[in-house]
């Protein structure tokens, strides 16, 4: 029997697009002389479709689809994933299912038992979950069927009370499939490779997986499907951050002609590197744009963002605006300028004296006797919103945010002006990461100015100003903010390794009482296994270590 | 048996303030020699604490409360909802649970089985549900205590495959106690009237509801706790949108000395201004502030949150700015300061040409030669914004947002613009109940100008324009945008209503569009079955209907 893994880039709700590209799949499988193409979870939607699925008709275009890519399987049989109606009246309203077809029609219907309510993951809202389990019967095998995280509940802390394969090995299966939307982190890779690993080992199974690739707004897929052997071996693995499709022979006892691979993932910096890229171009390519504009500094952030824009939509697609004011330094536009030469992208400078000016003498009457203070700063920060935005009402380009996730934590930033952009490139990258994602840039040749590398961060907002009088140095607090952020640790805890105390209360209190900015942040790229935005939800009014 | 229903006021978090206020409470029971007295779901910590659940110290502090509360407890009983650790290694960490506290004691713990997960709730997101059911035991009496969703699987399209009263009801219980944390929506109280009835009948018991008051950011809690005989006969109603206790006389069958009373809510627009009142006063007071600046435009929208923000926090804390345009029209300063006059709060005129002129020449080299667009009308919105922000930064003002929901659902406002504020106080009111909440503003005198309800709407972002240049009548746009958003209908069932085909398929797209904006927007009062933020979860880069 040949088996064959599509690992395709869907687009959530385009079903036009989303069902061409799985039927020229099908017809790709067939071509190779598979028996079975397999695709991933919620295919014909996109995942996450979120509130799409409360709307009855954006079912029925799911189905609709279905019926298409049915009639497009003659001489092959197909399993895909889709949200089906929930026949019953008791429970949610639907299924995340995976559809098995055969001959042109669909045979049987699979619906998963694990509905991931954490993090990014909001599936109880719209699936009830299935308690009945039976294989998929197939040129006389038996495939245990599964969903994503189906296979994830033998860990030591399992969030569920079953398993769906401890009811399917009952059926004694021939072997195992997996169709998953398992977002990228850095981390996750090593994860995913052992959970499903150790799954063919407890069950001695082979295991056929697929992913999802590409990117939805703020969560990344990063593809990497898997094929196991039943001692939990890998076989081979798909490519990682693009489309792929490839065709496994299974002997009815175990997938042959493959040899056991060393799972070597990339550093995690490559990995970082790779999902922003993947990350701006779709976000730019399923909303129909292609140009970005950007605010450049001359500082590290926005000269990363700018490289990363640049080698995701092409340099002359990027527009970056220099807005001196009268604290810029001077190497700063200097700096800038280099990038620009450097990656060969537009440039417009434009002073922003003028607007800063006349704002404080629009003030003067009502600010009269009042010292300079973060009013003054900030009015620069939004008249550069101001001008950015101009060029993106004017010509269509889209705003790149390039806030980092140290400035995201502790609200460093201002809210309507460099906290202003349509996608957070970096604001889930700690600045320490922010540094060595530019200097693996420069891995072969300068492209970010190595002065925008080594010079003292500054938000240049007035005189001589540093990051440093006002928040920690990078290293010790991006460590302070991935003990509480991503680990969850408490203010006890976090002494207890050392840092300072009261270091500790007055950055957590920074992080939670910056959580009325966050809301109003763009959606964040996600690279970590805990992003700010729609995995990361924390009251506002509310009063804890603040 | 004398039991008392304490409605009170929690704050997320701050287990400092809720704790003080239930002891205070239980003493006030006492006192009115109340045997048990019963306080509301998760109250000591708030809801929805949301993530804040995901650190182990959160409910450690729960538990260091509930030792508090317990110590108070003597010479009476109490029943107060925390989060409770799940003892087996299995599911979820948590239980959503009812403490019952008797001669000081912890002797029972409930934990609830529906945990809803839509809209605004994400309860199985942190909450195992509980399969085992037992009533409490209290002098001689059996009582069958639930937590809020509990009771609410009796409808013709249950969530949930099972009800827990119908587990409880086997052991024979004397009558109900349910605990909640159910949000006000202008039609919530009549469903909540209707189910906790029905619940009456069906078991055939009396039933004592216990609500939370007041507002959690956007969530607004309106209290009416309620009291019902056996017969689904409303004996009782405690205040709405303020904090009450009353005592009640069980006898072991019925709750004595009570008629039946008349469900008679106020009108939905009386019910949406008390809640965006105690919205406002809330989010101020749990915030630490006291003061707000908006910007005040002569137009409906800003005068009547104005009005509201001068009734919820006092006209001496409300800092209207006055922000003509050369497009701005001279009766507008004339009605917002009439507006300002009737109300008695402070004032500040400052003309935004000096910064918009700047803004236009700064950028004139790099848009020479293209005409006239919403480049330019954005660049005065955005500079109303700087201005408004740099109150804010300079005197610790909150800005009140005053976008109204047809506006957020098309798009119709400026990111960064008067899309900006802390809090969007008429994001969740359609244009024709602005009107409505003007004209009951007005009920006994003119407050707000008549002049600003009876005008054209206008942004005056351009020569003589008008709102209806490019969006259809509001009270044709507001229909069609509920059917979309509150009812989820879809185009063709919206069509088929009688509305104009490419009137629907356009709105529909414009509100599908402005996905992005509205993601970026302040958290918006909730006072509709489906507002805008948490309860209402789009892709941004998502291809349905746009």
């Amino acid at each position: 029997m040949k088996i064959a893994l599509a690992q395709l880039n869907y687009h959530i709700g385009n079903f036009e697009s989303n069902t061409k590209k799985i039927i020229a799949a099908i017809g790709d499988a067939k071509l190779k002389g598979a028996d079975l193409v397999v695709f991933a979870e919620l295919a014909v939607c996109g995942y996450p479709p979120r509130d799409f699925l409360e709307f009855t008709e954006f079912v029925e275009l799911c189905d609709h689809s279905i019926e298409e890519i049915a009639a497009a399987c003659t001489d092959i049989a197909c399993i895909i994933g889709a949200p089906t109606k929930n026949p019953r009246i008791e429970g949610k309203d639907l299924f995340n299912s995976a559809y098995f077809i055969e001959g042109g029609k669909i045979t049987q219907v699979v619906n998963k038992a694990l509905l991931p309510t954490y993090d990014v993951f909001d599936e109880y809202r719209y699936f009830e979950p299935s308690v009945s389990f039976s294989c998929i019967e197939f040129q006389g095998r038996k495939i245990a069927l599964t969903i994503c995280e189906d296979l994830w509940n033998i860990n030591d802390n399992p969030l569920y009370i079953s398993a769906p394969m401890d009811e399917l090995v009952k059926e004694s299966p021939d072997f195992m499939i997996n169709i998953a939307a398992s977002p990228f982190s850095y981390n996750h890779d090593d994860n995913r490779y052992k959970i499903l690993s150790d799954n063919c080992k407890k069950y001695q199974l082979p295991l056929l997986y697929v992913n999802q690739v590409g990117s939805q707004t703020e969560i990344i897929f990063d593809g990497g499907s898997l094929v196991f052997n039943a001692q939990g071996e890998m076989l081979d693995q798909l490519n990682y951050f693009e489309e792929d499709l490839r065709v496994y022979e299974f002997d009815g006892t175990a997938i042959t002609g493959l040899e056991k691979k060393e799972h070597n993932p990339l550093p995690d910096i490559e990995q970082i590197h790779q999902a922003l890229i993947l990350g701006i171009r779709d976000y730019f390519h399923k909303s129909g744009f292609s140009k970005a504009v950007l605010g450049l500094s001359g500082g590290i952030d926005s000269a990363l963002v700018c490289a990363l824009a640049a080698e995701a939509l092409g340099p002359q697609n990027v527009m970056a605006v220099l807005m001196p004011s009268k604290y810029s330094t001077g190497h700063s536009v200097q700096d800038a300028l280099d990038l620009v030469q450097n990656l060969g992208c537009k440039h417009e400078i434009i002073a922003i004296k003028d607007a800063a000016d006349a704002f404080e003498s629009m003030l003067a009457p009502v600010f009269e006797g009042l010292p300079f203070n973060v009013a003054e700063e900030n009015i620069q920060a939004r008249c550069r919103a101001v001008i950015v935005m101009a060029f993106s009402n004017k010509f269509g380009y889209i705003l790149l945010n390039t806030s980092n996730k140290s400035e995201c934590a502790v609200g460093y930033g201002t809210l309507y002006g460099d906290m202003a952009g349509a996608i957070g490139v970096l604001g889930d990258v700690y600045k320490t990461q922010v540094y060595q994602l530019a200097n693996f840039i420069n891995r072969e040749r300068e492209i970010i100015p190595q002065n925008s590398i080594v010079k003292p961060p500054s938000a240049e907002l007035r005189p001589d100003q540093k990051d440093s009088d006002s928040l920690p140095e990078y290293d010790v607090l991006d460590k302070l903010l991935f003990q509480y952020i991503e680990l969850k640790k408490s203010s006890r805890d976090i002494i207890a390794q050392g840092f300072d105390e009261q270091l500790v209360r007055k950055v957590i209190a920074m992080v939670n009482k910056a959580e009325f900015k966050r809301y109003q942040t763009p959606p964040i790229l996600r690279v970590s296994p805990k992003a700010f935005g729609m995995g990361r939800r924390m009251p506002i009014v509310g009063k804890y270590l603040s």
